[in-house]
């Protein structure tokens, strides 16, 4: 599997293409011109072709995109059909969160465990997944292939779970703490995601549009 | 205030850099010289002098930046000063983990009150956050000016109550729905957080670099 280097604006708008077709399969459309789906997602249709160009051919001149094809082909792009084994490190109301509400099966991962230190929850099951005590978590590493490890834990202790697993083989850590992680393997991949990021960049362009629309009459 | 216009890249780095600021703030560093703060954010100096001076001159040459001052500044321009309302729409496992553990206050928002259908909670107080049944939202909206909403209700409510709320004034929605939201009104601004969309990527990464290293060995 050979591929040119593609850059990470790319890569973030694969899900973003895969929801959209999701939604237009779900609507009983069966193809789509780039036009349209520019149209729908606020891209041109030259940057689409130009987004998918990077993994293939995928749609036909006049015809447009299969909006199955293109779904399964993203899904393997997106490493979907790996069947990739997930746990949850930290079960409190976030991962409670995750486990009910998230659906990992939807997208093709197994959420094998959650880890937890609450006395009050280890031995249950939350929506079939069985909880267990975090004193467990190394042997558990250690019998059970674990993919990827979503780190929902106290900002205190993230750097230290974070070095215990990728030493127990983890290779990718989905990030929910507010913490930088400094993991030393430069084979282990991290993905964050940071709420107050994400709120604060909101509120940057809430407070520039106020600043321009109080400041600057003149547009 | 007048600003060139700013790249997304350079917005969505600002508040990282306030994060790394907070920690070095904690550790009782007071200056930094913009080579040492690019170490230890994986930046090099000039890309972040580059994206400071987007907005001002906050460094001294030869003696870096002053830890505090920046912080400062960050701070406002982040917006963090203006003291955003905000209302969370939705008390399911995502609201609650939101309401005890985000900390609103501690990045200058005031999170007046949540809302929920769930009989259970209402009139209840979750972190001195009363619960107010939604449908008293547009009433609550109409008295007290709300700058963010937070947005975890079901998907197939998203669209609805984004609109309501955006006829009502609301002009920034904090989205955690899987939704790409369509709303009429070009002044609302949305932000989202797509739990699965960042999953997603970490699969893509991780499975193209377990093929990398599967395919090919050359490299």
């Amino acid at each position: 599997m050979k591929r040119a280097k593609i850059s990470n604006n790319v890569i973030r708008r694969l899900p973003r293409y895969l929801r959209k077709l999701n939604e237009l399969a779900f609507h009983g459309v069966d193809h789509i011109s780039s036009g349209e789906l520019g149209k729908q997602m606020s891209l041109t249709p030259s940057q689409i072709r130009q987004d998918f160009s990077c993994f293939g051919e995928f749609g036909q001149q006049g015809y447009g995109y299969s909006v199955e094809t293109l779904r399964s082909e993203l899904s393997t792009i997106l490493g979907m059909k790996r069947s990739y084994s997930v746990i949850l490190i930290g079960i409190g109301n976030l991962g409670h969160a995750l486990i009910k509400n998230f659906g990992f099966d939807r997208y093709g991962f197994r959420l094998l465990a959650g880890f937890d230190v609450d006395e009050a929850i280890i031995g249950t099951e939350f929506s079939g997944v069985p909880i267990h005590h975090a004193n467990t978590l190394q042997n558990f590493l250690q019998e059970n292939p674990v993919d990827i490890a979503v780190l929902a834990v106290p900002g205190n202790i993230a750097n230290s779970v974070a070095t215990m697993i990728s030493d127990c083989g983890v290779k990718g850590i989905w990030n929910f703490t507010n913490i930088e992680l400094a993991i030393e393997k430069p084979d282990v991949l991290v993905e964050n995601i940071h709420f107050s990021d994400s709120l604060l960049v909101l509120s940057y362009f809430l407070s520039n549009s106020t600043a321009k629309l109080e400041d600057e009459p003149e547009f």
